[in-house]
């Protein structure tokens, strides 16, 4: 499923690392009026002015986070500054630049490099983001891309994990579980490659699920939504390792419980159906699944009326007191313990 | 010469992904007042008020950059931060917070990563910037570490690598060439070692070049001397890849060219000495070695009688029109054109 088809192969050696750097990075624009300066010099050079600066930063390691062998060095490209923007959004604040480093190993030549970056580009381009600087430098094996992500925000508008409060609601953006599912159609049909590679996938009953897998987006327009509701999350983080990963994370840094609803998880049919095939609980899939990339926030109850509507949100359970701990409580109504049992990079 | 001689080895994997960023990072104190929000959320908050920020990052990768056979980890850790500092000050800007990603093998115990991560905060202590976010995961193969490092410096200040004019003085901070020197005192220690491992170094006569090899230090101070001094400059660069490479970086990009006097080349004895042991040329080294860290810039001639008898400078050279190039005036009043044959990190 590799998108480079591409016959051509030039060894990225022969541009050398200055070569290959202005080569890469030459059709990045500045969009943003607070960049001063972008690539080309030992830094970059921002201007925040009476906005907060908000920081964060992700590694991406080949045979970890991904597999070369479906996932399309462009979708890659474009995953991993997600990713990063994602955090940004977390923060309810708003992306303005990434920097970011590759290592590669000589096994790729320069066009598949080139792939990698137009991913890159077209996720600055889509999110008027910068790129105002990196590194890109061999390695021995394997692939490596490190994203930082820059972003603005009003102090006054900047949510943290830690401000939830008893009572308060438990809304997510969007769905859960579809990107997890895609990998598991793609790892399938890897399996299927392996045994008979003149196979031709018939992918049109997951599309939904694989494309939430190789291409997630960021959700930058909540911000948006949510400044138009007039509402302020009191806590906010994103789905990335998973809601109950994620919702362990809001309750111990705000020192409050959770009743979670499994009736209330917001899941796509798509996911359903393939769950139902794949003979997997789809609840299990919804709260543990990750790379969803949805923002899990918590609102005070008086905005209950603004988001109830709202097609954007689901409230999925309300913030308790720490010593009731957190639970999901499921449709006949029992109590199980949430456990962060969320993909583990470092897992063996 | 790995430091880590403690016999202990915990798995990584034991801790897991959360576990392990928080027993790594949770003796990071914050230090500067601009850092509202560090380790612990989605993003850290950084209030620049009036400054401008100033961004840059590194990639280390074990094998292109480093060799463990005589890097200790806690020296990597320690370096890895230096040389994103100095990246920093080549802007003239004070370095005041750093991100630190690492991705490691299982093939490192705990404590390895306990080490590498002693030299970081020692760096981060040394030089009072906070590590305010990262990464930390596990790799297929190797050690990598990707830092990114954040300034502030008001917008008067900055200096950019485009600014040097005809006539202005060529100057370097420091020393040149002792960490190339230091480097092949140690490649060829790690070669005595492979033959017979009961032999004992005796590295008394080139401790300054393996320091400034295993141990570097940005050149923080700079910034402090040049404003005692009242010198702006009009252009700056950190020597990272080789002194060659970078006046070829400061000419290219603000359209000049140079002359630069073999003469005039800061170097140590120790250096000179090794050199000639080695039956390696000095200027040679001096001019492409590459990983000094010290901080090349240009100044007005007017500003020659602040800095002529300082000695932490060195007036090297000086620029020339663009047409005339770049050229070394070797003792013997030849005049060579410099390359930019410094260390390249892509060569095969």
């Amino acid at each position: 499923m590799l998108e480079n088809k591409n016959p051509q192969r030039t060894s990225i050696s022969q541009l050398g690392e200055f070569g290959l750097i202005e080569h890469l990075t030459k059709n990045f624009e500045i969009r943003q009026p607070s960049t001063l300066k972008g690539i080309g010099d030992d830094a970059a050079v921002i201007d925040f002015k009476d906005k907060k600066a908000v920081v964060s930063t992700d590694l991406l390691i080949e045979g970890i986070h991904f597999d070369l062998a479906y996932m399309p060095l462009k979708h890659l490209g474009y995953k991993a500054v997600v990713v990063n923007l994602s955090d940004i959004c977390a923060m309810n604040a708003k992306p303005t630049q990434i920097t970011v480093s590759i290592a590669i190993s000589n096994r790729f030549p320069l066009e598949a490099v080139e792939e990698l970056y137009a991913g890159i580009a077209l996720a600055a381009n889509e999110y008027k983001v910068d790129v105002i600087g990196g590194d890109t430098t061999s390695s021995q094996t394997g692939l490596f891309i490190s994203i930082t992500a820059l972003g603005e925000a009003d102090e006054s508008e900047i949510v943290y994990r830690n401000g939830a409060k008893a009572n308060d609601l438990l809304v997510v953006s969007g769905d859960l579980g579809a990107a997890y599912m895609g990998l598991q159609v793609l790892e399938r049909e890897k399996q299927v490659f392996l045994v008979n590679p003149q196979s031709q996938p018939d992918l049109d009953a997951y599309t939904y699920l694989i494309e939430r897998q190789l291409k997630p987006e960021a959700r930058t327009d909540v911000r948006t939504l949510l400044h138009a509701l007039e509402i302020k999350p009191t806590s906010m983080i994103d789905v990335s390792d998973g809601l109950s990963s994620e919702i362990l994370h809001l309750c111990k840094q705000s020192g409050v419980g959770c009743n979670l609803f499994e009736e209330k998880l917001p899941i796509d049919p798509q996911f359903i159906n393939t769950c139902e095939e794949f003979n997997i609980d789809a609840t299990t899939v919804a709260i543990n699944g990750g790379e969803d990339y949805e923002l899990l926030f918590t609102i005070g109850l008086d905005d209950f009326d603004k988001i109830k509507a709202n097609p954007n949100f689901t409230v999925i359970g309300h913030m308790v007191d720490e010593k009731e701990g957190a639970h999901l409580i499921t449709r006949a109504n029992t109590k199980i313990a949430l456990k962060a049992r969320g993909w583990n990079a470092l897992e063996e």
